[in-house]
């Protein structure tokens, strides 16, 4: 009798326009221990301050015991909040009040809200192209129509921008990465912060400001948020505590212009998880209250990380030099160009038989890409992994792919 | 100038469906401390396994250290699905594989989750009435239309339930809290299960099956998940950590009927969390990893909420025979019928004053609500705080209201 029922699940709209990430399915063929992977977007767990989560973990619950395992409120924990507002006006010039201040189960989280709460099927969002695919996927689940506005070395054009604005109909916010973006690794300059803060807050556009790798710099001087400079219309800007502490706290928060959109927000995450984790929202309070430990954590990623990047940067100088990339002043990416008819998903598969793993550009691109882009991660590998992976990958630019 | 610029923020259709919880903003006035509450929906934090948890992070930290902080696949711990797929079946003689076992971050994303992938706007889901808050929001909130099948002291009722689905539009889904229901306290008897599973797989509805409380069994014996029986057509089953554990921990699970379902639901989940708390998973794979200890804690969960139900009833029937309610065999919740004219929003406001708390049954009625009912929690209070409370609540009724 079971077959002739009618079949049941039935799925949404939404669910259709979900994709099995082509990355995901990258990241499990670069499993095998010996490929050197710079796929990933990982950082370096050789890294994490393990000894002080577990001493963390262990004051949180001896000192605040059941509290620290209760539900409780869906904006998030009140001094993690309070030390939130702070940091971010000490490290990006942010003035956001704690009760501007939404703790999130990471950025990811946060990018979804800000879908539930602004976005409607066929609503436009620009996008820096190429883009953080994590968040293209993201908005594009919950329906948005992506516009890409071209990004260079210095990210994205305000003179495309502008182009953008003109002729889109009004997009519900400007999403950007401006400090080491994923995958390019560029940073926005001072000028074109103002710029964009501007041309955005003259159309009415809010922009929304994802920041997770703001801490990681290895040069030059830290510049200001884009969404803190007095050009700045309304924002909303996202932090995280994945790049600083580590990403399997689940722990990030979000900051907003305008206390009306907060109290939606906190509606949205209400009906979407509660709240997120207690403990593990107390455990970054504890990690972070003593700053000196914090920045001492920070620069010991800063020092690592930085000659990781100049390994790969040297490296690459050495052995490819028929191609071009970006020089990120911190972050976890950069971006190479192939020659101009090369296609990185072809040279993916020589270079896998070579074991060393990329991720082509194409899946960052909105409308067309373009096929002769990769991004490399320099932050999960040690030194002599990346002479050794570029030597790789090198050698398979020299196949024939 | 910027008094002229256009309002930024334009909200979704989806944020305008989003209402304030009216349970919040009681529970915000209970939380003095000189008020004895029975509106929360909190287990009892004197009874959380704090030594436990404290115990497992050092272990997790200490053997895996770096892997409990890193980033993880959207399914959830591998070791941690697969002791839930034989928890399942040992448990509730549910078979689902690991495969088909999803960890959420909370039974709240679970719901959520299975909104983003079945719901369109305006599609029917039947759930019991009354019904769980925290369900009934997250639909709607995802544009579902509620319809109630009303429910009486054995839960959901077959032949109104009937009707219904000759009555609907199909519906997408059936979303039940068979065991102890919230708010009633209700648990479905063997021969309703198999009657609901039937009706239901006859007319292609898949059941959503919430059971947060089923192990938190006080008398008679454990029955078979809905989902279990040979009447069942397709389903998807929610459980959690949080009345086991600790919620404050924010690790639930969804088991499945069908694989490609569970396809839909992880690249869903990717895309509003990437994936729940790594270490928050291992530490319940830690804690539920020796059955012994996990199951000595549950009877002291047991033991202790027994005794506070059986508290609660005893001075109920002292105190305010002039009232009905039922007698929960397990749970946190029993609810309670005032004389026919009474409104329980009314009675709130003089409990107040005498500083003792409860939810209005209102907001658990879809459609017009029955004024005279509300939830009683008695898993927070001791025994002496019940006494006393339900004492204040007997004078209550007592006053003008």
């Amino acid at each position: 009798m079971k077959t002739a029922r009618p079949p049941a699940f039935r799925l949404s709209s939404r669910a259709s326009r979900l994709r099995p990430s082509a990355i995901r399915e990258i990241l499990k063929a670069t499993e095998s221990p010996d490929v050197i992977s710079f796929a990933g977007g990982l950082p370096a767990p050789e890294l994490f301050p393990v000894e002080q989560v577990r001493q963390a973990a262990d004051e949180v619950l001896s000192s605040e015991g059941a509290k620290a395992l209760q539900y409780s409120v869906t904006e998030g924990f009140g001094p993690l909040r309070a030390w939130l507002g702070e940091h971010l006006e000490v490290s990006a010039g942010l003035k956001a009040a704690p009760e501007r201040v939404l703790i999130t189960s990471g950025s990811q989280q946060g990018l979804d809200l800000v879908s539930r709460v602004l976005l409607d099927p066929g609503d436009v969002v620009l996008v820096e192209n190429p883009g953080y695919l994590g968040a293209l996927r993201c908005f594009a689940a919950n329906g948005a129509e992506l516009v890409g506005v071209d990004a260079d070395e210095q990210g994205i054009r305000p003179d495309l921008l502008a182009r953008a604005l003109a002729r889109s109909p009004r997009p519900k916010f400007l999403y950007l990465v401006p400090n080491f973006q994923n995958p390019t690794g560029a940073t926005l300059p001072a000028g074109r912060r103002a710029e964009v803060a501007r041309l955005a807050a003259d159309h009415g556009v809010p922009v929304v400001e994802d920041d997770p790798y703001g801490r990681l710099r290895y040069e030059g001087e830290a510049l200001p948020a884009l969404c803190s400079l007095p050009e700045a219309g309304d924002w909303i800007h996202l932090g995280t505590a994945s790049k600083l502490l580590a990403p399997g706290l689940r722990v990030a928060w979000m900051a907003v212009s305008d206390p009306r959109l907060m109290e939606r927000l906190v509606s949205a995450k209400q009906s979407m998880d509660l709240h997120t984790s207690t403990f593990a929202q107390r455990l970054v309070w504890e990690l972070v209250r003593r700053p000196g430990a914090l920045w001492a954590h920070v620069e010991r990623l800063r020092a690592a990380y930085g000659r990781r990047r100049d390994a790969m940067l040297s490296a690459l100088e050495r052995r490819v030099p028929q191609c071009a990339w970006t020089r990120p002043e911190g972050g976890m990416f950069l971006w190479l160009e192939l020659p101009d008819n090369a296609d990185a998903g072809r040279l993916l598969a020589a270079a896998m038989r070579r074991k060393v793993a990329f991720v082509p550009g194409e899946p960052f691109w909105v409308g067309e890409p373009r096929r002769n882009t990769l991004r490399l991660n320099f932050s999960n590998c040690g030194e002599a992994a990346i002479e050794e992976g570029v030597g790789r990958l090198a050698a398979a630019l020299r196949d024939p792919f």
